[in-house]
């Protein structure tokens, strides 16, 4: 085997690549200047810019790397396709329409096995070989961003499935009559209340029924920003799409704002509850969280693990860690993370 | 590898043994004789008679077998732990107070190598080595009983989870709120709603509700039974304790009763919208069901169906088959699913 992995993180306008060791140590990368998608008219241009790209990072560590010592290339982008190599429906890149065979167009430019998976199991993929999940044969990594991703490892393998699509727990059911509206179309997935989205809506609802004379601080900047208007909040820079954001709610949560920190508190219920739940499906030594709603810490994490506990079947009892991915606060988590790709199995 | 497998079924009353080709053909079994728990005074003695029992098969079919055409003994019970090889906690057996090291007691008596499982996990290997799972990477079994147990395997592996405990499908949440008590001492679990005893409970909240005028024969039984009161009826030789149980109901959907059919309805809505959320768990390429209540055929897998489909994310849309185990009809089931502990990863 050898010594280095490539992994590239394909985001919303750019594409990050990083050539890593065996130890997670990025030993370069084009952080500093990714590949930009937009500035590529068609797949084939945005492909060849990539390998070109990689080519490059190898010239810059010549001392160390040729093509020759790296084992492979591991992508990571949403609405990947393991089974197939291909993006599809990737409403972040410019050729959306098109069915992108990139693992297929990569292998014919660049002389390295190539290999692509969404981001919540390349981010699982990342934790076990790098971070919290060395050696553990059974965790799940919930990432709690815009919306709740998964990526579940059983018996010592990552989980994909018949069809590659395996770990969709932000779309479980948490309220099944009465729940929130969600982007897939239907009612009460769990990440409509537990991801960065969610906990803003949650925010919204309780700040819509808190009475007047409350003391919360959080309710006087809601009811200062309702009264402007969203539109002319986004036409002075305001970059939300909801009149609060979880970033308001951790900030006046952790001044002692008794609202905000009820928003947390039943953000952590629904959360600590499906938890619950998912241990009675693979029973798994810990439960990872990764994100950044994961940065406002025991804000969070207490009621997390206080729901879960109480909602735990009693042979459960005391068996599963939660613990924030060793990777929260890494900068090229998502690279590392497809990198890790490359070393699968190995 | 050796041709032949013992399965051993620890149930209520009784173990039964049977002896298994590689086919799922039983050779030969004391299903006519099992080895009756009560019978012996403590563990020792009980160990002894099943290691006796399975010399005595052996030796009424030598013109085929001897112990060195076994490749080992599969057995399968309710509270039973692969990791530890115990029994614990099992209030059918005895010696109920005591962790009963099975898997080492019998080996000490026998030379051959023994695992154990719970029947549910059994009942899944079962079907993956001889039933519809043949060949199938990723399915889940559900054995609808008094309970509701599950087997998931995933990515060519029974998921056992870090404490064995994996698949407890039964006690997901599927009522969050106001759901009905579980023997767990939790509320809302899955198997309060989906088993032959949840169907029963459904039944008595739907009879209870219905209108006197209502032309349902379901309810003339029901009252005529509540009238006469659940001791009298006991006393008489009434054997559920319920007044009405899963199969009056299904007795009466099959005459055409409109009200025993919203109760199987209702049964399939719980387990359809909790399929759903199984396959954003793991993507199986199916669904397995197996146990009494399967024997309804399509009075319940009609509404399982159909609200399986309506709840499933877009994604999955399509993509999982719901099936009957191969083994619903055969007799001897859990001794077949034991059997297929010895030729797990083989």
């Amino acid at each position: 085997m050898r010594d280095y992995a490539v992994g590239i993180d394909i985001g919303g306008g750019s594409a990050t690549i990083g050539i890593v060791d065996k130890n997670g140590e990025i030993i370069v990368s084009n952080r500093e200047n990714p590949v930009r998608t937009h500035q590529h008219k068609n797949v084939k241009d945005f492909i060849l810019a990539l390998c070109n790209n990689i080519e490059d990072l190898i010239e810059e560590k010549k001392e160390i790397l040729t093509l020759n010592k790296i084992e492979g290339i591991g992508i990571g982008a949403p609405t990947a396709s393991y089974r197939s190599g291909t993006i599809e429906k990737n409403p972040n890149l410019p050729w959306s329409d098109e069915k992108i065979e990139i693992v297929k167009m990569m292998e014919e430019k660049i002389n390295l096995p190539t290999s692509l998976d969404n981001d919540a199991n390349v981010a699982a993929l990342g934790e076990w070989k790098y971070g919290k999940g060395k050696g553990v044969a059974n965790f799940i990594m919930i990432t709690l961003g815009t919306g709740l991703g998964s990526g579940i490892i059983a018996e010592g393998k990552l989980i994909r499935g018949h069809n590659g699509l395996a770990g969709e727990l932000g779309h479980i059911i948490v309220r099944r009559n009465g729940g929130r509206r969600c982007g897939c179309g239907r009612y009460g997935c769990a990440e409509t209340y537990v991801s960065a989205k969610g906990l803003a809506r949650t925010a919204i609802e309780f700040l819509e029924v808190s009475k007047k004379d409350n003391p919360s601080n959080l309710k006087q900047i809601y009811d200062a920003r309702k009264k402007k208007g969203l539109l002319a909040l986004q036409q002075e820079g305001y970059k939300e799409d909801l009149l609060i954001c979880s970033k308001d709610v951790a900030e006046y949560a952790e001044k002692g704002d008794l609202l905000a920190h009820e928003i947390f508190e039943y953000t952590g219920k629904v959360l600590g509850e499906a938890m619950a739940d998912y241990i009675a499906f693979s029973d798994p030594e810990m439960i990872v969280l990764f994100g950044g709603l994961v940065k406002s810490g025991d804000l969070l994490l207490n009621p997390v693990r206080k729901y879960m506990n109480q909602s735990l079947l009693n042979i459960y009892q005391g068996k599963t860690r939660i613990e924030i991915s060793a990777l929260n606060d890494h900068a090229d988590a998502a690279v590392l993370g497809a990198s890790a790709l490359v070393w699968e199995g190995k």
